[in-house]
């Protein structure tokens, strides 16, 4: 029933719940739209399958009774702005959801010729707004735009990604806190955690280092005690590294770039690489192909989430809870 | 001859030139001072002495030899400043070793009770003095001071430690320059290069996570295409880690923690660690020894690096490295 609320709530097409599968099978993609799979030697030796669709939709009523708590208590909510300039298609799920957690949005859609500073004058409005705590700027920016000026000009205390440097830097420090931490790995160390899996003293693997997702995920990971590796276009025989980790993280969007023969077994695989593929036999002519080879990595691994078919509804939720993160901190409410 | 101008030069007491070894064979500490040692597994098949007091000496050479160039073209040199508060001792290298390379230094000592406002108006006056290019805080700081504030107020254009978290963040980032590398890391990487010691695509491991070593070291390494992993406290099994390594690199502080069975045969040693243990046979009472078992690791590595005897010599020449860098970016000097 209340898959089918979310379901309804944010537009979602391919909700599937949650299906207990047996020890070791191959899982057909369409059962697991959002999902992870299969169980290999777990201590209880049955069959765990990890939801994505469930984590994020526990998180978004986890993030609505807070801010029902918030409001309660202090008579104020969080308040996310979108900034969306130019004719791409504005993405609605946020909204939906913001509706939904009983968080303000803010939507403000500027032309496509509207010059820089007449944008950088609309982040500086949303930096002043005390109703603001969360700020996104829809990408791509138009082409005349600098879009790291743009971004640059984001209050910190409200750039809910994560992705300003001094946030890194505070990521990767020791003994200091971060502002947010950003959405794709924030949810993947989610899924970890509400599925009972260890990070601390584990061996993980990130594959790709990218500034968005690879190199903030290995500081996370690190940040959880884990010892952690990160792959790259330079790594040498990478599946020599693969074969010993206990989490093997993958982003780079190279189709089935690792094979069953990689992973250790037992292992825990969480799949955020994505790629189109072209599949005549597919209903649009094409699928989506995750980095790691589905199929045999099921056969090897006690546990796979995948972003295949996942729609991003997880990481979506992790922008909402740095914005109520964001605004918590701002009015000093715990 | 050099090294004995050198050696005047910066009140150096255990300058030992370089000695070339045999391959394989058992280096006496008090040889080696300052000193990589050993060779194995070279491609010439012939012994490798990497001296650490040598490339100490070059980099100085280098630095006087910018500077003069900046003053004949600009006429500007740099300027380091040096805030000491308190009765601890100040450290006399960084403005010897000024005056050998034409840096200019401003040195201010503020009594033990000074206020953290007048502590923090020197710092001010440092950020916008244009002669000051670097800006060095002598730690530790009087307890009635809040150090991390004094720290922060420090431009992150003059602060040349490059502890600052946002210098990390952009040290962390793909694509993005950090103004400074952060001195041991930064000095350990010239080693490596300036001995034709290749890191990319080598399998690097860092023992040690600190703030002001092991995790900025990591990230270096990164930058420079080694495939890293961090070990830590909480690293189940580390030597099945460091076997695997071309580069080991160590900061934790504990003597002979890495027996030579850790190390992969030809594998490239750093040594950072440096601990003080007991010894009644010693001058003082006591003597000082590195994380790494060096009799061990000089049978079993291609070449050692390690800071026992070294001075900081080499890190000290950063800091220099650091306010030329600074200089020329803040003057447009190329």
């Amino acid at each position: 029933m209340e898959a089918n609320i979310m379901r309804s709530l944010m537009g979602c097409t391919s909700f599937t719940p949650s299906v207990l599968i047996q020890k070791g099978a191959i899982i057909p993609r369409h059962l697991c739209l959002r999902t992870a799979v299969s169980a290999r030697g777990s201590s209880s030796d049955a069959a765990m399958v990890i939801d994505k669709g469930k984590v994020a939709v526990d998180i978004l009523h986890e993030i609505r009774t807070e801010v029902s708590r918030m409001k309660e208590s202090i008579g104020m909510v969080p308040g996310l702005a979108v900034l969306h300039v130019g004719d791409t298609k504005l993405s609605k799920s946020y909204w939906v959801s913001c509706g939904f957690v009983g968080i303000r949005s803010f939507v403000v859609h500027l032309a496509e010729d509207t010059t820089e500073e007449k944008t950088l004058e609309c982040v500086s409005s949303f930096n002043d707004d005390p109703c603001v705590h969360g700020i996104l700027v829809e990408l791509p920016l138009p082409t005349h735009m600098d879009e790291h000026k743009i971004l640059n000009a984001v209050s910190i205390e409200k750039d809910i990604k994560g992705f300003h440097p001094l946030n890194i830097g505070l990521l990767a420090m020791r003994g200091r806190e971060p502002f947010f931490l950003p959405q794709t790995p924030k949810a993947c160390i989610e899924l970890l955690h509400r599925n009972n899996i260890e990070i601390k003293g584990k061996r993980a693997v990130v594959i790709g280092r990218s500034n968005t997702f690879g190199m903030p995920a290995a500081l996370l990971l690190q940040r959880e005690d884990a010892t952690v590796t990160i792959i790259h276009s330079k790594t040498k025989n990478p599946q020599d590294i693969t074969r010993q980790a206990d989490i093997i993280i993958s982003a780079v969007g190279k189709p089935n770039m690792v094979r069953g023969s990689w992973i250790k077994p037992g292992a825990v695989i969480v799949d955020v690489g994505i790629s189109y593929v072209r599949d005549r036999n597919a209903r649009y002519g094409f699928r989506w192909v995750g980095d790691i080879c589905y199929e045999e990595a099921c056969e090897v691994a006690s546990a796979i989430i995948t972003d295949v078919g996942s729609e991003g509804l997880l990481e979506s939720d992790m922008l909402l809870s740095n914005t109520l993160t964001s605004a918590k901190r701002l009015h000093n409410f715990l």
